[in-house]
């Protein structure tokens, strides 16, 4: 492993959880220092717009124009479109604001016109002024596709419209195995000043397996000898926020922060818990307890320290 | 022509302007009596959006959505997007409203999975409860272009980015050779219960002159053997709103109501001219005057009821 100060960070992360700690590591690191892998296994194309859910919370909450009530989409969001969509008879399960729209509009412009999804990501974090790369897992389609007991689902029929209900007894990546790792997170893995790779503490079944499907990408995270650092999403058997415990009752796993170091086992070599987990030993792995629950700017950047300093890089 | 009152009336329409006489004549119609055919000239793909100008401006006016003051668009309007698109460096020239956007996605998501543009057109307008069709001249693309002293520009470029600022030196009409009437129009012209046509007071060239310039529609007026009626957009040689009388100049005619006349002549029966042109004559042509100026609802219903009287349908 590169130990030095001031080495570059990859980040795999998914929307809300992922984002938080992704702030944090933003506002530590030197700009240029991180790059973030977002999953793109919940993008959809939905009133012909493709839909980044997670590129934009990581996009919104960097740039500083997430809304901290809501936990989703924009601040200052208006909702005009939706209604006026609602009186034409159009779908509304999936609440578009109109600010929120010029992203998917511009996005869905750029890719028609043959851009790449990380090339228009790209472009996109640079006019908001955000200093870290935000890089799609790949610029081919991968889809969380969920099984459940009553069938199929895209993911945002299941996530959003019918909001978890629907008992889950597996999950699929449709698309992943013809899909490759986009270049510029190919390259961020091949970086010789590479330092760490951190799991953000998203989802690991809906958030961060379908990045880890993508082909070469746990093969690129072997090859890299630097410290693998995961930060649980599970606190003392309890997902912070969404379905991550319920699923994984649904799966027949116990919701615990062992289950989530079991299912990285191979990958990770150090395990971030939250400090009411303290204790928990697992074979292969350093197992260290911070305080993982991130509400305040505050709390996000204690823990990027945190985890930074797991990896050598200050603290 | 068929004099009998409750007579099936077609309306040929601009936007503003026309919309203006439309409302007029649906609020004085029986549900079902009156077809709008609508310019689609104006028409464009903007960031991706199949927007139609002139059929929204019909929906919005026929459906109490406009917006009274700024004259275009909707009432209650809000501009969420283009303040986010502009953050994002994206063109803001053409400025859509959250709740106008909500149509636009609608209308090219049904036209990407399919639906002709009239369908589309006619599922908007019975969703927002207006009882008269408003129907596209064509379902192919017809694109008004506008040809200036710095050279050609299409049709919204001339208009809405630079304002209708360069000289006008000619116009064509891209794509009307190949295109054919909408079949709703068709059968509307060859209704045998039609008793009336009316060219609605919009700009000739710009608005009235694409849709006349749709291969069949001038041999099916022509076909029709009832009145048929034109109102002149033009007032004491100035134009109510827009670019006419400037654009008149530019290509050479005199701005004035005998200008209008001309334009139409062969076409026509019956001339309506404001009060303040009252004693225009026009050979071949029947020449009334009538307070065309439409500010108020009363306005709109009272020129629309002195319009089908001199139909012989009622007044």
């Amino acid at each position: 492993m590169s130990g030095a100060l001031g080495g570059k960070i990859v980040a795999l992360s998914g929307g809300i959880g992922g984002a938080k700690l992704a702030l944090g590591l933003d506002r530590v690191l030197a700009p240029g220092q991180l790059t973030i892998i977002a999953n793109t296994g919940d993008d959809f194309r939905h009133l012909g717009l493709h839909v980044s859910p997670d590129i934009d919370t990581l996009l919104y909450t960097l740039a500083g124009l997430d809304d901290p009530v809501r936990g989703w989409g924009r601040r200052d969001e208006t909702w005009t479109f939706m209604a006026a969509l609602e009186q034409l008879g159009g779908e509304t399960w999936f609440r578009l604001g109109d600010g929120d729209l010029a992203v998917h509009v511009e996005r869905t412009r750029r890719l028609d016109a043959g851009a790449s999804l990380s090339q228009v990501t790209d472009d996109l974090r640079r006019t908001l002024g955000i200093a870290s790369a935000i890089v799609p897992m790949s610029d081919a389609p991968v889809r969380t596709q969920v099984e459940t007991d009553e069938g199929w689902y895209d993911f945002q029929h299941y996530f959003v419209r019918h909001q978890c209900r629907p008992r889950v007894v597996g999950l699929a990546f449709a698309g992943a195995s013809a899909a490759t790792l986009a270049p510029a997170a190919s390259a961020a893995l091949a970086d010789p000043e590479l330092a760490a790779i951190i799991i953000c503490p998203s989802n690991p079944y809906l958030s961060v397996d379908p990045i880890l499907a993508v082909p070469g990408l746990r093969a690129a995270i072997g090859a890299c000898r630097v410290p693998v650092i995961a930060v649980s999403p599970i606190i003392a058997g309890q997902a912070v926020k969404g379905p991550t415990a319920k699923m994984m009752t649904e799966l027949g796993l116990v919701p615990s922060a062992a289950t989530v170091a079991a299912h990285y086992e191979g990958l990770i070599d150090i395990f971030i818990v939250d400090e009411a987990d303290a204790g928990l030993e697992v074979d292969g792995l350093s197992v260290v307890a911070a305080p993982t629950l991130m509400r305040s700017l505050a709390d996000k950047i204690g823990l990027a320290r945190f985890v930074l300093a797991q990896a050598g890089q200050g603290g």
